[in-house]
């Protein structure tokens, strides 16, 4: 079974991880080092347990991680544009207006056995890090990295080396670690009133959501693909009703929360319906979900760094095992992403207090097709 | 690339007429004989060319074909209820009340290397043909028979031999050969003033849909995949409009056309739309494609001959090619083809002046799911 955040190899060194008696379960080790505004508070805080969604309150690090400082310009966001799980650091990043912190380096939707590759850059190398494969930066760090290139990674510019593959932790430290480098008027997406309760909603949407589309289509028997079904449509149906309710997940405003949420739902009908069998019925065919969705979309930060091109063809493409002719579907259509949502009736607005960020650079454009 | 409606052994010996530059095509090479009111007028017509979509107005043999005699009870009919090709003839024979004249015989969904199979009968044998494989039957006639197993398939019985598996015409001739022995009130199908209009619908229909699917989903290209799409949704749209103006596809009443084309849309969901990669939208985004689906649906003879869970066990399972893993989704949802489809707006009735067929018998009724 394969993964679209790992590369094959990986997938392969680790492939008896991944499936138990059917079901597919995600490795999550990862290198778990920090970037923190106070490098020395956080090296003497009582060591954290790892956890498979981060934590925005946690003071110090997991066994064996390190603390590197926050530094604008130092370090290269290297994600992805078709992973779900890269997706959501590029959103974080750009609704706290990171941008000129933080640069972005986007490797191609199709990686090969080896590793996630710059191939989308000239010359197939990434203009700053000078690799053509992820790899490359892991290897720099770790010589022999046994482990999955995943991304998002975080690397250190100078050294070429990933500092952190720890997505669940990364875009929590990009909103508490990175303030000082925040833009003007960017919105707390872990308000501290609403982190309790947050935290398992955000498990819930990682346990049986984000990854319960995975669960679903690399089940590896019928049993097993029927129960991940059931879990995944019990939980959009939680989520249906509870964003008939409520404008956002936590309430009025955008929240990390949505973030995570949201990059589930935006490649639900072009992938996970048919491609992973999640086909109960289409993203479209939930009322309040979709228009949720939507709402989202249309909200700068989010639809804007959307390239639907770039998601179907990383998964139709790299997973062989699931389509062998590697063919890719031309549907949906996506024009309804741009529809009137409806969604300020529950009043709310996205940003709040907060305000929207700007328009994007030129240069951070998602190239291909997306109907905003 | 397979086809459901051949078995994998006749798709090997004639996979070189399926795929060319990418682009499948169907085997149309038919045993052509038929089942006549009057055998010896039909053997002294002129010769009649072979046709992809039948002819209600034939009145001789193809190139070598022979006629058989109407007799009630003694052929029976060999229908896979997963096969659209062979469900038009089920559905055709339900509403002309052939029941008692053509007898039924259902192989399951999954065929095996070389044949249908009587796997669903007592002890995997057709109670009346006595046979296990429909292969037998085949062999029975042309005991070297070289081409695809196919469903639907006309047998005699007291010779245990395949008559006819030309299934184009073989609706044709229920309508027309076997006018004595339909029922009371049966609709006329093929109404001599609408044929000269129907044929060229049917034959749209059979080009860019029937096998328009096929097409789509069997493309051994992305460019190949890509124009097939465009032209089953250029005759979906086109269907679309004409079925917004009219209750039936050629006015208002039943006929032959609405049985060709509703053996497609019924599997459009369950199976086009993910499988062969169908994804523009669903039937169910179609307004009056899909309302038209759900009123033909709910009229006798359509809907209660649907066994949905053969026909998603007959794609997934069959098409190893396309669906490796061969686990069969568990969606999408049923329960809308009984909602109201709103058709009667529109004018006509299903059956005009005739009538609809009553209740299933016991033994005819689909084991499988359906929400009628």
């Amino acid at each position: 079974m394969s993964d679209p955040h790992k590369t094959a190899e990986s997938e392969y060194s680790t492939k008896g991880a991944y499936v138990t008696g059917g079901e597919f379960t995600r490795d999550t080790n990862y290198i778990e080092d920090r970037v923190v505004a106070d490098v020395a508070a956080v090296q003497s805080a009582a060591p954290e347990e790892s956890s498979t969604i981060g934590d925005p309150r946690i003071a110090g690090l997991t066994d064996g991680a390190q603390a590197w400082p926050v530094e604008s310009g130092r370090y290269r966001l290297v994600a992805a544009r078709a992973c779900p799980w890269a997706h959501r650091s590029i959103i974080v990043r750009r609704l706290l207006g990171l941008e000129d912190a933080i640069s972005l380096a986007t490797p191609g939707p199709v990686h090969d056995a080896r590793s996630w590759t710059f191939d989308l850059s000239p010359e197939g190398r990434d203009p700053v890090l000078g690799t053509e494969r992820l790899q490359e930066n892991y290897f720099a760090r770790f010589p022999d990295y046994p482990r999955g290139i995943t991304v998002p990674a975080l690397v250190d510019v100078p050294s070429g080396q990933v500092v952190t593959n720890n997505y669940p932790q990364l875009t929590f430290d990009f909103s508490t670690q990175w303030r000082s480098f925040h833009r003007p008027g960017a919105p707390n997406l872990v308000p501290e009133d609403l982190v309790e309760e947050m935290l398992p909603v955000i498990k819930k949407i990682f346990t049986e959501i984000n990854n319960g589309v995975y669960r679903t289509g690399f089940a590896g028997s019928q049993s097993a693909y029927e129960e991940a079904y059931r879990r995944l449509f019990d939980a959009l149906d939680w989520a249906e009703e509870r964003l008939g309710r409520s404008r956002y997940l936590m309430g009025d405003h955008i929240t990390e929360a949505d973030v995570r949420l949201f990059t589930t739902l935006v490649r639900f009908d072009p992938v996970y319906h048919g491609h992973f069998k999640c086909n109960r019925n289409k993203l479209t065919e939930f009322t309040h979900l979709w228009a949720y969705a939507r709402d989202l979309f249309q909200t700068p930060g989010f639809g804007d760094t959307v390239d639907f091109d770039q998601i179907k063809e990383h998964y139709y493409v790299v997973h062989e095992d699931v389509n062998p002719t590697q063919i890719v579907p031309l549907g949906p259509e996506l024009q309804d992403w741009v529809s009137p949502h409806g969604r300020e009736k529950l009043g709310g607005s996205p940003f709040g207090a907060a305000t929207a960020p700007g328009p994007l650079a030129a240069e951070e454009k998602p190239p291909g097709t997306n109907p905003l």
